[in-house]
């Protein structure tokens, strides 16, 4: 049995509890493992503590594909806001789509966000709250950045479920996830 | 300007209206772009239109990512029950996942549907929705069938907000999309 199968750490947001499994990207360092997908009570938790942070001038989220979606889902029902999701993989509907490289610090494979032109004329002239779980270097982050700006829209807020290790950025965060 | 661009179709979903853009995947075939990715409105009207149709014994449901997943959680969230998300890439962190192909009838890149063993789990003896935003030739929502079957759940509905051509499924849905 793996080791990351054996552990787990806490996690309290309000009055909910998890303990999420962790995950050990290389040996020696293990990452908490926080799950947004389908674990709806959680999910409401996050976005609860985020709402009163989201600046009233937003009319816009923006975030990127796949688990980031149930948050920002959450948050802009609750203020009844549209939001934006880049993909990572080109979809086959794809108007003369904006493509936007993350920069990332690990090497290797080089992640690209796609938005349908269709979605980026949502931006137009927007101010934009970028949302996702959880921001670890901001590579993705500042790729949502790049391309709201790209398609003529203004980021006024930058929130994440949860924070773990080093990014420049300013961002709200609910908590901290430790390296253990 | 490419003719999808040009033409749309319109849609109604109790007292919310779209009118959304043809896409023509093929020279001569068109077919209605649905999208359920952002639009909060649209999303739970086609939801308040599943919710009475949802059969009282479902105590999980279970998707595949990413565009049926804010219609999963909008039901999800109004009726307590948790959801889970098949992947279409394998995911670093998963451990001893589920892989299941999905048999297309349009020839090439093979599909498959990744679930982590943690998810898995979430499945075991329970009462299972299958849910999903369009469903065409049921391709998907067969390989989550066998899916949900192999990690020891029980399929008791299967739902979309949309059915498009012919599949030999029983789905619930709410309209059919015209090819045109």
């Amino acid at each position: 049995m793996k080791m990351e199968t054996m552990e787990t750490y806490p996690i309290q947001i309000g009055s909910v509890t998890r303990r999420v499994p962790l995950h050990e990207p290389f040996p020696g360092v293990r990452i908490p493992l926080v799950n947004f997908l389908g674990d709806v009570e959680f999910v409401r938790a996050v976005a609860q503590e985020l709402l009163p942070k989201l600046p009233d001038e937003v009319d816009l989220l923006v975030t990127a594909e796949t688990s980031s979606i149930p948050l920002t889902h959450e948050i802009a029902s609750a203020r009844e806001l549209n939001y934006v999701v880049a993909r990572k993989r080109r979809r086959p509907y794809m108007v003369d789509p904006i493509i936007q490289e993350v920069e990332s610090l690990t090497l290797g494979a080089v992640e690209v966000l796609w938005l349908d032109r269709r979605q980026a004329e949502w931006i137009l002239n927007k101010n934009v709250a970028l949302v996702m779980d959880v921001v670890a270097s901001g590579g993705t982050m500042k790729a949502l950045e790049k391309m709201v700006a790209r398609a003529g829209g203004r980021v006024v807020a930058r929130m994440a479920g949860f924070h773990q290790g080093e990014s420049e950025l300013e961002i709200v965060t609910v908590a901290e996830l430790p390296q253990l």
